[in-house]
Protein backbone atom coordinates (compact mmCIF):
# COMPACT_ATOMS: atom_id res chain seq x y z
CA UNK A 1 0.00 0.00 0.00
CA UNK A 2 1.63 3.22 -1.06
CA UNK A 3 1.35 6.56 1.25
CA UNK A 4 2.75 9.91 0.09
CA UNK A 5 3.88 12.76 2.18
CA UNK A 6 5.84 15.87 1.55
CA UNK A 7 9.41 15.86 2.64
CA UNK A 8 12.59 13.47 1.90
CA UNK A 9 13.01 10.25 3.36
CA UNK A 10 13.40 10.28 6.97
CA UNK A 11 11.09 13.62 7.07
CA UNK A 12 9.30 13.49 10.23
CA UNK A 13 6.10 13.21 8.30
CA UNK A 14 7.11 9.92 7.23
CA UNK A 15 7.50 9.00 10.99
CA UNK A 16 4.05 9.94 10.97
CA UNK A 17 3.20 7.75 8.18
CA UNK A 18 4.13 4.69 9.56
CA UNK A 19 2.64 5.57 12.27
CA UNK A 20 -0.41 5.77 11.00
CA UNK A 21 0.26 3.05 8.21
CA UNK A 22 3.07 0.77 9.72
CA UNK A 23 2.88 -1.49 6.41
CA UNK A 24 2.97 1.87 3.79
CA UNK A 25 5.23 1.75 1.45
CA UNK A 26 6.29 5.30 1.60
CA UNK A 27 6.06 8.09 -1.56
CA UNK A 28 8.02 11.17 -0.72
CA UNK A 29 6.14 14.71 -2.66
CA UNK A 30 8.23 18.10 -3.46
CA UNK A 31 5.39 19.69 -2.32
CA UNK A 32 1.57 19.15 -0.51
CA UNK A 33 -0.24 19.80 -3.43
CA UNK A 34 1.74 16.57 -5.39
CA UNK A 35 0.47 14.77 -2.21
CA UNK A 36 -2.77 15.68 -2.64
CA UNK A 37 -2.56 15.51 -6.31
CA UNK A 38 -1.21 11.83 -6.15
CA UNK A 39 -4.04 10.51 -3.65
CA UNK A 40 -6.41 12.09 -6.78
CA UNK A 41 -5.13 10.18 -9.54
CA UNK A 42 -4.75 6.53 -7.38
CA UNK A 43 -1.03 6.48 -8.01
CA UNK A 44 -0.85 6.24 -4.02
CA UNK A 45 -3.80 5.17 -1.66
CA UNK A 46 -3.35 7.86 1.13
CA UNK A 47 -1.46 11.00 1.75
CA UNK A 48 -0.67 12.41 5.04
CA UNK A 49 -0.05 15.53 5.81
CA UNK A 50 0.47 18.07 8.52
CA UNK A 51 -2.06 19.97 9.61
CA UNK A 52 -1.18 21.93 13.01
CA UNK A 53 1.84 22.03 14.96
CA UNK A 54 2.08 23.17 19.14
CA UNK A 55 4.63 26.16 18.72
CA UNK A 56 3.59 27.04 15.49
CA UNK A 57 -0.47 26.66 15.03
CA UNK A 58 -2.63 25.82 12.27
CA UNK A 59 -0.98 24.92 8.89
CA UNK A 60 -3.56 27.33 6.68
CA UNK A 61 -2.23 26.36 3.15
CA UNK A 62 -3.16 22.80 4.54
CA UNK A 63 -6.49 23.73 5.25
CA UNK A 64 -7.16 25.60 1.66
CA UNK A 65 -6.01 22.35 -0.17
CA UNK A 66 -8.85 20.55 1.67
CA UNK A 67 -11.03 22.79 1.20
CA UNK A 68 -10.55 22.62 -3.15
CA UNK A 69 -9.52 18.98 -3.40
CA UNK A 70 -12.67 16.61 -2.51
CA UNK A 71 -10.28 13.94 -0.02
CA UNK A 72 -11.58 12.93 3.61
CA UNK A 73 -9.93 12.83 6.21
CA UNK A 74 -10.09 8.96 7.55
CA UNK A 75 -7.50 9.59 10.39
CA UNK A 76 -5.00 11.51 12.27
CA UNK A 77 -1.80 11.44 14.34
CA UNK A 78 0.03 13.20 16.87
CA UNK A 79 3.91 12.76 16.30
CA UNK A 80 5.99 14.38 19.01
CA UNK A 81 8.57 16.24 16.98
CA UNK A 82 11.96 14.59 18.88
CA UNK A 83 15.36 15.70 17.53
CA UNK A 84 18.15 13.54 17.55
CA UNK A 85 22.00 14.21 16.94
CA UNK A 86 23.13 11.69 13.89
CA UNK A 87 26.63 11.09 12.98
CA UNK A 88 28.35 8.53 10.76
CA UNK A 89 29.38 5.37 12.43
CA UNK A 90 31.58 5.25 15.49
CA UNK A 91 31.93 8.69 16.06
CA UNK A 92 32.18 10.76 18.91
CA UNK A 93 30.86 13.89 20.42
CA UNK A 94 34.27 15.12 20.57
CA UNK A 95 34.92 14.46 17.25
CA UNK A 96 31.91 16.54 16.34
CA UNK A 97 32.51 20.17 14.66
CA UNK A 98 29.81 21.03 12.21
CA UNK A 99 25.93 20.65 13.06
CA UNK A 100 23.71 20.82 9.88
CA UNK A 101 19.89 20.35 10.15
CA UNK A 102 16.60 22.82 9.08
CA UNK A 103 17.06 26.44 10.43
CA UNK A 104 13.33 25.32 12.55
CA UNK A 105 15.70 22.52 14.35
CA UNK A 106 18.30 24.26 14.91
CA UNK A 107 16.94 26.70 16.81
CA UNK A 108 14.73 24.90 19.04
CA UNK A 109 18.18 22.46 19.95
CA UNK A 110 20.16 25.71 20.61
CA UNK A 111 20.52 25.55 24.42
CA UNK A 112 21.67 21.64 23.64
CA UNK A 113 24.14 22.91 21.17
CA UNK A 114 25.31 25.45 23.25
CA UNK A 115 25.87 23.51 26.02
CA UNK A 116 27.54 20.61 24.22
CA UNK A 117 28.68 21.37 21.09
CA UNK A 118 29.76 24.77 21.48
CA UNK A 119 32.45 25.29 19.13
CA UNK A 120 30.82 23.28 16.66
CA UNK A 121 29.98 25.40 12.90
CA UNK A 122 26.27 25.70 12.27
CA UNK A 123 25.07 25.08 8.98
CA UNK A 124 21.27 25.37 7.96
CA UNK A 125 20.08 23.01 5.41
CA UNK A 126 16.80 22.78 3.30
CA UNK A 127 15.36 20.19 5.25
CA UNK A 128 16.38 17.91 8.48
CA UNK A 129 16.84 14.80 6.75
CA UNK A 130 18.44 16.37 3.32
CA UNK A 131 20.78 17.46 6.36
CA UNK A 132 21.75 14.04 7.45
CA UNK A 133 21.70 12.38 3.84
CA UNK A 134 24.52 15.07 3.40
CA UNK A 135 26.27 14.08 6.34
CA UNK A 136 26.08 10.09 5.49
CA UNK A 137 27.29 10.54 1.92
CA UNK A 138 30.27 13.46 3.01
CA UNK A 139 31.62 9.91 5.77
CA UNK A 140 33.63 12.47 7.72
CA UNK A 141 33.45 12.25 11.34
CA UNK A 142 33.34 15.79 12.26
CA UNK A 143 29.64 16.21 10.82
CA UNK A 144 26.83 15.48 12.67
CA UNK A 145 23.28 16.42 11.76
CA UNK A 146 19.77 17.23 13.44
CA UNK A 147 17.08 15.18 12.36
CA UNK A 148 14.69 11.84 12.82
CA UNK A 149 15.53 8.82 14.34
CA UNK A 150 13.76 7.60 10.92
CA UNK A 151 16.55 9.84 8.85
CA UNK A 152 19.31 8.04 11.08
CA UNK A 153 17.99 4.55 10.58
CA UNK A 154 17.95 5.00 6.51
CA UNK A 155 21.06 7.10 6.32
CA UNK A 156 22.59 4.22 8.39
CA UNK A 157 23.93 6.99 11.14
CA UNK A 158 24.36 6.35 14.84
CA UNK A 159 22.35 8.28 17.32
CA UNK A 160 24.73 10.40 19.75
CA UNK A 161 22.07 12.25 21.73
CA UNK A 162 17.79 11.77 21.39
CA UNK A 163 15.47 14.27 22.47
CA UNK A 164 17.91 17.12 22.64
CA UNK A 165 14.82 19.90 21.52
CA UNK A 166 14.48 22.35 25.01
CA UNK A 167 10.95 21.91 24.30
CA UNK A 168 9.30 18.51 24.77
CA UNK A 169 6.17 19.81 24.35
CA UNK A 170 6.38 19.84 20.71
CA UNK A 171 3.60 18.17 18.60
CA UNK A 172 2.28 18.25 14.79
CA UNK A 173 -0.82 16.74 14.28
CA UNK A 174 -1.18 14.56 11.27
CA UNK A 175 -3.97 14.30 8.95
CA UNK A 176 -4.36 10.92 6.70
CA UNK A 177 -6.65 11.21 3.40
CA UNK A 178 -8.16 9.17 0.74
CA UNK A 179 -10.72 10.03 -2.17
CA UNK A 180 -14.24 9.21 -1.20
CA UNK A 181 -14.47 6.74 -3.90
CA UNK A 182 -12.10 4.45 -2.22
CA UNK A 183 -13.61 5.03 1.05
CA UNK A 184 -15.10 2.25 2.59
CA UNK A 185 -16.60 1.96 6.08
CA UNK A 186 -15.72 -1.61 7.63
CA UNK A 187 -18.64 -2.64 10.03
CA UNK A 188 -16.37 -4.02 12.35
CA UNK A 189 -14.35 -0.94 12.92
CA UNK A 190 -17.07 1.17 13.42
CA UNK A 191 -16.09 2.88 17.01
CA UNK A 192 -18.53 4.86 19.40
CA UNK A 193 -19.40 7.86 18.47
CA UNK A 194 -17.35 9.77 21.14
CA UNK A 195 -14.03 7.98 20.63
CA UNK A 196 -14.45 10.31 16.93
CA UNK A 197 -14.15 13.13 15.72
CA UNK A 198 -15.59 15.33 12.89
CA UNK A 199 -13.90 18.10 11.11
CA UNK A 200 -15.83 20.97 9.39
CA UNK A 201 -15.01 23.87 7.31
CA UNK A 202 -17.36 27.06 6.86
CA UNK A 203 -17.27 30.71 5.99
CA UNK A 204 -19.29 33.08 7.96
CA UNK A 205 -21.90 34.75 5.53
CA UNK A 206 -22.01 38.89 5.61
CA UNK A 207 -24.69 40.49 6.63
CA UNK A 208 -25.56 37.91 9.28
CA UNK A 209 -25.51 39.43 12.55
CA UNK A 210 -23.59 37.36 15.53
CA UNK A 211 -23.09 34.74 12.58
CA UNK A 212 -19.95 33.19 14.39
CA UNK A 213 -22.36 32.63 17.51
CA UNK A 214 -24.94 31.71 15.70
CA UNK A 215 -22.70 29.26 13.90
CA UNK A 216 -21.46 27.51 17.54
CA UNK A 217 -24.87 27.59 18.74
CA UNK A 218 -25.64 24.62 15.95
CA UNK A 219 -23.07 22.08 18.21
CA UNK A 220 -23.88 23.64 21.57
CA UNK A 221 -27.91 23.54 20.99
CA UNK A 222 -27.16 19.72 20.34
CA UNK A 223 -24.52 19.27 23.44
CA UNK A 224 -21.95 18.29 20.77
CA UNK A 225 -18.53 19.21 22.27
CA UNK A 226 -16.36 21.07 20.43
CA UNK A 227 -12.80 20.07 20.38
CA UNK A 228 -10.80 22.80 18.00
CA UNK A 229 -12.59 26.01 16.72
CA UNK A 230 -10.39 28.94 15.00
CA UNK A 231 -11.31 31.15 12.82
CA UNK A 232 -9.29 32.83 9.76
CA UNK A 233 -9.89 36.25 7.75
CA UNK A 234 -10.17 35.62 4.17
CA UNK A 235 -7.64 38.03 2.71
CA UNK A 236 -8.94 40.64 0.09
CA UNK A 237 -12.37 39.84 1.76
CA UNK A 238 -12.78 41.99 4.34
CA UNK A 239 -14.92 41.26 7.42
CA UNK A 240 -15.35 37.13 5.64
CA UNK A 241 -14.01 34.74 7.61
CA UNK A 242 -13.08 30.88 7.43
CA UNK A 243 -13.82 28.37 10.41
CA UNK A 244 -12.33 25.26 11.36
CA UNK A 245 -14.39 23.23 13.78
CA UNK A 246 -13.13 19.67 15.32
CA UNK A 247 -16.26 18.21 17.07
CA UNK A 248 -16.61 14.95 19.09
CA UNK A 249 -18.97 12.54 17.19
CA UNK A 250 -20.14 11.11 13.15
CA UNK A 251 -21.20 12.08 10.28
CA UNK A 252 -23.35 8.82 11.38
CA UNK A 253 -25.14 10.46 13.91
CA UNK A 254 -28.38 12.11 13.76
CA UNK A 255 -27.68 15.00 15.63
CA UNK A 256 -24.65 15.67 13.90
CA UNK A 257 -26.19 15.29 10.69
CA UNK A 258 -29.13 18.13 12.15
CA UNK A 259 -26.46 20.46 13.37
CA UNK A 260 -24.42 20.52 10.05
CA UNK A 261 -27.97 21.10 8.12
CA UNK A 262 -28.18 24.19 10.41
CA UNK A 263 -25.12 25.23 10.09
CA UNK A 264 -26.38 25.40 6.62
CA UNK A 265 -28.67 28.60 7.27
CA UNK A 266 -26.47 30.61 8.99
CA UNK A 267 -23.06 29.87 7.27
CA UNK A 268 -21.32 29.48 3.73
CA UNK A 269 -19.12 26.73 2.31
CA UNK A 270 -19.76 24.31 4.56
CA UNK A 271 -17.61 21.57 3.86
CA UNK A 272 -17.36 18.31 6.30
CA UNK A 273 -13.60 17.18 5.64
CA UNK A 274 -14.76 13.62 7.30
CA UNK A 275 -15.67 11.44 10.30
CA UNK A 276 -12.69 9.72 11.50
CA UNK A 277 -11.27 7.72 15.09
CA UNK A 278 -9.56 10.29 17.78
CA UNK A 279 -6.03 10.11 18.12
CA UNK A 280 -4.81 11.66 21.68
CA UNK A 281 -1.84 13.84 22.08
CA UNK A 282 1.07 11.89 23.60
CA UNK A 283 -0.14 8.40 21.92
CA UNK B 1 13.50 55.51 20.69
CA UNK B 2 15.00 52.23 20.73
CA UNK B 3 12.75 49.11 19.88
CA UNK B 4 13.44 45.48 19.99
CA UNK B 5 12.84 42.70 17.17
CA UNK B 6 14.17 39.06 16.67
CA UNK B 7 16.05 38.55 14.15
CA UNK B 8 18.82 40.31 12.30
CA UNK B 9 19.03 43.51 10.14
CA UNK B 10 17.24 43.60 7.70
CA UNK B 11 14.66 40.93 8.99
CA UNK B 12 11.02 41.27 7.80
CA UNK B 13 10.31 42.04 11.84
CA UNK B 14 12.63 45.08 10.95
CA UNK B 15 10.20 46.23 8.01
CA UNK B 16 7.48 46.17 10.84
CA UNK B 17 9.14 48.04 13.12
CA UNK B 18 9.84 50.67 11.29
CA UNK B 19 5.77 50.82 9.67
CA UNK B 20 4.70 51.01 13.68
CA UNK B 21 7.86 52.90 14.83
CA UNK B 22 9.20 55.24 11.71
CA UNK B 23 11.62 57.11 13.67
CA UNK B 24 13.06 53.88 15.48
CA UNK B 25 16.57 52.69 16.50
CA UNK B 26 15.90 49.25 16.13
CA UNK B 27 17.92 47.06 18.45
CA UNK B 28 17.93 42.99 16.83
CA UNK B 29 17.81 39.92 19.10
CA UNK B 30 18.38 37.13 18.93
CA UNK B 31 14.95 35.21 20.58
CA UNK B 32 11.59 36.30 21.45
CA UNK B 33 12.09 36.33 25.22
CA UNK B 34 15.23 38.51 24.89
CA UNK B 35 12.78 41.04 23.21
CA UNK B 36 10.51 40.54 25.85
CA UNK B 37 13.30 40.76 28.52
CA UNK B 38 14.48 44.38 27.14
CA UNK B 39 11.12 45.94 27.63
CA UNK B 40 10.60 44.85 30.70
CA UNK B 41 14.35 46.09 31.50
CA UNK B 42 13.89 49.40 30.10
CA UNK B 43 16.74 48.70 27.66
CA UNK B 44 14.17 49.59 24.80
CA UNK B 45 11.00 51.47 24.49
CA UNK B 46 9.13 48.68 22.56
CA UNK B 47 9.38 45.29 21.78
CA UNK B 48 7.79 44.14 18.28
CA UNK B 49 6.58 40.02 17.32
CA UNK B 50 5.07 38.39 14.89
CA UNK B 51 2.03 36.92 16.60
CA UNK B 52 0.10 35.04 13.02
CA UNK B 53 0.28 34.42 9.63
CA UNK B 54 -1.90 33.99 6.87
CA UNK B 55 -0.51 30.85 5.84
CA UNK B 56 1.61 29.20 8.87
CA UNK B 57 -1.06 30.15 11.78
CA UNK B 58 -0.79 31.75 15.04
CA UNK B 59 2.30 31.63 16.87
CA UNK B 60 1.76 30.02 20.02
CA UNK B 61 5.47 30.62 21.41
CA UNK B 62 4.52 34.59 21.15
CA UNK B 63 1.07 33.96 23.31
CA UNK B 64 2.51 31.63 25.99
CA UNK B 65 4.92 34.51 26.32
CA UNK B 66 2.73 37.09 26.40
CA UNK B 67 0.64 35.04 28.86
CA UNK B 68 4.04 34.49 31.20
CA UNK B 69 5.27 38.43 31.11
CA UNK B 70 3.25 41.64 31.79
CA UNK B 71 3.57 43.28 28.92
CA UNK B 72 0.55 45.17 26.91
CA UNK B 73 -0.28 45.17 23.24
CA UNK B 74 0.03 48.83 22.33
CA UNK B 75 -0.13 48.82 18.71
CA UNK B 76 -0.65 45.72 15.14
CA UNK B 77 0.57 45.41 11.94
CA UNK B 78 0.19 43.46 8.99
CA UNK B 79 3.14 43.41 6.77
CA UNK B 80 2.69 42.01 3.31
CA UNK B 81 5.94 39.54 3.15
CA UNK B 82 7.15 40.16 -0.08
CA UNK B 83 10.19 38.70 -1.48
CA UNK B 84 13.40 40.20 -3.32
CA UNK B 85 16.04 39.02 -5.53
CA UNK B 86 18.91 40.95 -4.34
CA UNK B 87 22.65 41.05 -5.94
CA UNK B 88 25.36 43.19 -5.78
CA UNK B 89 25.36 46.54 -7.39
CA UNK B 90 25.09 45.97 -11.67
CA UNK B 91 24.88 42.33 -11.38
CA UNK B 92 22.35 40.99 -14.20
CA UNK B 93 19.76 38.54 -14.37
CA UNK B 94 22.22 36.43 -16.42
CA UNK B 95 25.22 36.06 -13.91
CA UNK B 96 23.31 34.58 -10.77
CA UNK B 97 24.36 30.94 -10.38
CA UNK B 98 23.75 30.67 -6.89
CA UNK B 99 19.91 32.00 -5.19
CA UNK B 100 20.71 31.95 -1.07
CA UNK B 101 17.98 32.31 1.73
CA UNK B 102 15.68 30.99 4.40
CA UNK B 103 14.29 27.55 3.33
CA UNK B 104 10.65 28.70 3.71
CA UNK B 105 11.31 32.03 1.17
CA UNK B 106 13.17 29.44 -1.12
CA UNK B 107 10.14 27.40 -0.93
CA UNK B 108 7.99 30.36 -1.84
CA UNK B 109 9.50 31.13 -4.44
CA UNK B 110 10.10 28.47 -6.27
CA UNK B 111 7.82 28.76 -8.88
CA UNK B 112 9.93 32.25 -9.64
CA UNK B 113 13.63 30.09 -9.77
CA UNK B 114 12.05 27.55 -11.95
CA UNK B 115 11.14 30.12 -14.28
CA UNK B 116 14.54 32.52 -14.32
CA UNK B 117 17.33 30.66 -12.70
CA UNK B 118 16.36 27.39 -13.81
CA UNK B 119 20.12 26.59 -13.14
CA UNK B 120 21.17 28.47 -10.18
CA UNK B 121 22.16 26.39 -6.78
CA UNK B 122 19.63 26.89 -4.29
CA UNK B 123 21.41 27.44 -1.12
CA UNK B 124 19.69 27.37 2.64
CA UNK B 125 20.61 29.82 5.09
CA UNK B 126 19.90 30.59 8.68
CA UNK B 127 17.68 33.45 7.61
CA UNK B 128 16.83 35.67 4.78
CA UNK B 129 18.72 38.50 6.36
CA UNK B 130 21.78 36.71 6.78
CA UNK B 131 21.23 35.71 2.77
CA UNK B 132 21.49 39.03 1.87
CA UNK B 133 24.76 39.67 4.40
CA UNK B 134 26.65 36.91 3.31
CA UNK B 135 26.27 38.05 -0.76
CA UNK B 136 26.94 41.19 0.36
CA UNK B 137 30.53 40.41 2.26
CA UNK B 138 31.02 37.71 -0.62
CA UNK B 139 31.13 40.17 -3.36
CA UNK B 140 30.71 37.74 -6.14
CA UNK B 141 28.59 38.10 -8.66
CA UNK B 142 27.17 35.05 -9.23
CA UNK B 143 25.63 35.24 -5.80
CA UNK B 144 22.44 36.04 -5.25
CA UNK B 145 19.78 36.27 -2.13
CA UNK B 146 15.58 36.55 -1.28
CA UNK B 147 15.02 38.51 1.31
CA UNK B 148 13.19 42.12 2.69
CA UNK B 149 13.54 45.51 0.49
CA UNK B 150 14.83 46.75 3.94
CA UNK B 151 18.15 43.99 3.75
CA UNK B 152 18.95 45.58 0.27
CA UNK B 153 18.81 48.65 1.51
CA UNK B 154 21.47 47.96 4.49
CA UNK B 155 23.47 45.29 2.68
CA UNK B 156 23.67 47.84 -0.02
CA UNK B 157 22.54 45.35 -2.84
CA UNK B 158 20.74 46.00 -5.87
CA UNK B 159 16.92 44.50 -6.66
CA UNK B 160 16.84 42.58 -9.64
CA UNK B 161 13.07 41.48 -8.80
CA UNK B 162 10.45 42.43 -6.66
CA UNK B 163 7.06 40.45 -5.04
CA UNK B 164 9.00 36.82 -6.49
CA UNK B 165 6.74 34.78 -4.02
CA UNK B 166 4.09 32.60 -5.14
CA UNK B 167 1.11 33.43 -2.91
CA UNK B 168 0.63 37.40 -2.61
CA UNK B 169 -1.51 36.35 0.06
CA UNK B 170 1.42 36.17 2.85
CA UNK B 171 0.87 38.28 5.09
CA UNK B 172 2.17 38.33 8.93
CA UNK B 173 0.35 40.68 11.74
CA UNK B 174 2.74 42.09 14.57
CA UNK B 175 2.42 43.23 18.09
CA UNK B 176 4.28 46.43 19.62
CA UNK B 177 4.23 45.76 23.47
CA UNK B 178 4.97 48.23 26.30
CA UNK B 179 5.60 48.22 29.79
CA UNK B 180 2.13 49.10 31.44
CA UNK B 181 4.36 51.77 33.65
CA UNK B 182 5.13 53.14 30.32
CA UNK B 183 1.88 53.08 28.54
CA UNK B 184 0.53 56.62 28.67
CA UNK B 185 -3.41 57.13 27.01
CA UNK B 186 -3.22 60.17 25.32
CA UNK B 187 -6.63 61.39 25.38
CA UNK B 188 -6.54 63.42 22.06
CA UNK B 189 -5.52 60.27 20.58
CA UNK B 190 -8.37 57.91 21.67
CA UNK B 191 -10.60 56.73 19.14
CA UNK B 192 -14.01 55.69 19.07
CA UNK B 193 -14.28 52.12 20.42
CA UNK B 194 -15.29 51.01 16.98
CA UNK B 195 -11.51 51.67 15.60
CA UNK B 196 -10.15 49.81 18.53
CA UNK B 197 -9.19 46.16 19.07
CA UNK B 198 -8.95 44.35 22.31
CA UNK B 199 -6.85 41.07 22.78
CA UNK B 200 -7.77 38.34 25.72
CA UNK B 201 -6.85 34.65 26.16
CA UNK B 202 -8.28 32.60 28.94
CA UNK B 203 -8.32 29.06 29.71
CA UNK B 204 -11.88 26.74 29.87
CA UNK B 205 -12.24 25.38 33.44
CA UNK B 206 -12.55 21.92 33.60
CA UNK B 207 -16.19 20.72 35.02
CA UNK B 208 -17.93 23.47 32.93
CA UNK B 209 -20.63 22.41 30.77
CA UNK B 210 -20.37 24.09 27.54
CA UNK B 211 -18.04 26.11 29.01
CA UNK B 212 -16.37 26.94 25.65
CA UNK B 213 -20.10 28.56 24.25
CA UNK B 214 -20.85 30.34 27.56
CA UNK B 215 -17.99 31.70 27.41
CA UNK B 216 -18.46 33.34 23.59
CA UNK B 217 -21.97 34.04 25.08
CA UNK B 218 -20.72 36.85 27.39
CA UNK B 219 -19.69 39.00 24.25
CA UNK B 220 -22.31 37.64 21.63
CA UNK B 221 -24.99 38.91 24.75
CA UNK B 222 -22.97 42.09 24.48
CA UNK B 223 -23.56 42.84 20.94
CA UNK B 224 -19.80 42.63 20.98
CA UNK B 225 -17.90 41.67 17.70
CA UNK B 226 -14.90 39.20 17.32
CA UNK B 227 -12.23 39.53 15.17
CA UNK B 228 -10.43 36.35 16.16
CA UNK B 229 -11.23 33.24 17.99
CA UNK B 230 -9.01 30.85 18.30
CA UNK B 231 -8.61 27.45 20.57
CA UNK B 232 -5.30 25.08 21.60
CA UNK B 233 -5.28 22.67 23.60
CA UNK B 234 -2.92 22.40 26.67
CA UNK B 235 -0.45 19.88 26.24
CA UNK B 236 -0.13 17.65 29.34
CA UNK B 237 -3.68 18.55 30.25
CA UNK B 238 -6.03 16.39 28.25
CA UNK B 239 -9.40 18.42 27.86
CA UNK B 240 -8.22 21.39 28.83
CA UNK B 241 -7.59 24.57 26.36
CA UNK B 242 -6.02 27.62 25.73
CA UNK B 243 -8.24 30.54 23.96
CA UNK B 244 -7.25 33.72 21.77
CA UNK B 245 -10.00 36.01 21.52
CA UNK B 246 -9.73 39.55 19.61
CA UNK B 247 -13.09 41.92 19.78
CA UNK B 248 -13.80 45.15 18.52
CA UNK B 249 -14.14 47.92 21.55
CA UNK B 250 -11.81 48.98 24.21
CA UNK B 251 -11.52 48.02 28.16
CA UNK B 252 -12.25 52.03 28.57
CA UNK B 253 -15.96 51.28 27.79
CA UNK B 254 -18.74 49.59 29.82
CA UNK B 255 -19.52 46.70 28.23
CA UNK B 256 -16.46 45.41 27.32
CA UNK B 257 -15.89 45.55 31.52
CA UNK B 258 -18.90 43.81 32.20
CA UNK B 259 -18.26 41.18 29.22
CA UNK B 260 -14.88 40.59 30.48
CA UNK B 261 -16.00 40.20 34.15
CA UNK B 262 -18.68 37.82 33.00
CA UNK B 263 -16.08 36.03 31.53
CA UNK B 264 -14.50 35.35 34.89
CA UNK B 265 -17.12 33.29 36.00
CA UNK B 266 -17.05 31.05 33.66
CA UNK B 267 -13.10 30.79 31.99
CA UNK B 268 -10.33 30.70 34.26
CA UNK B 269 -6.95 32.81 34.06
CA UNK B 270 -8.59 36.05 32.34
CA UNK B 271 -5.67 37.84 30.46
CA UNK B 272 -6.42 41.42 28.73
CA UNK B 273 -3.73 41.65 26.87
CA UNK B 274 -4.45 45.63 25.76
CA UNK B 275 -6.51 47.72 24.08
CA UNK B 276 -4.95 49.37 20.40
CA UNK B 277 -5.57 50.83 17.61
CA UNK B 278 -6.93 47.85 14.66
CA UNK B 279 -5.13 47.89 11.26
CA UNK B 280 -6.41 46.28 8.57
CA UNK B 281 -4.83 43.87 6.19
CA UNK B 282 -3.12 45.41 3.41
CA UNK B 283 -3.13 48.79 4.75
Amino acid sequence: MKVAFQGELGAYSEEAVLALFPEASVCPKISFDEVFGSVESGEVSYGVIPIENSLFGSVHANYDLLRRHNLIIVGEWYLRIQHHLLVNRGVKMEEVGQVMSHPQALGQCQDYIKAHLNAAQIVPAYDTAGAAKIVAEKKESSRAAIASKRAGEIYNLDILASGIESDHKNFTRFLALQTPDAFERIPEKILPPDEMKTSVMYAIKENVPGALFKSLAVFALRDLDLLKIESRPLIGSPGKYVFYVDLIGTILEERVKRALGHLGEIAADVKVLGSYPRATIGS
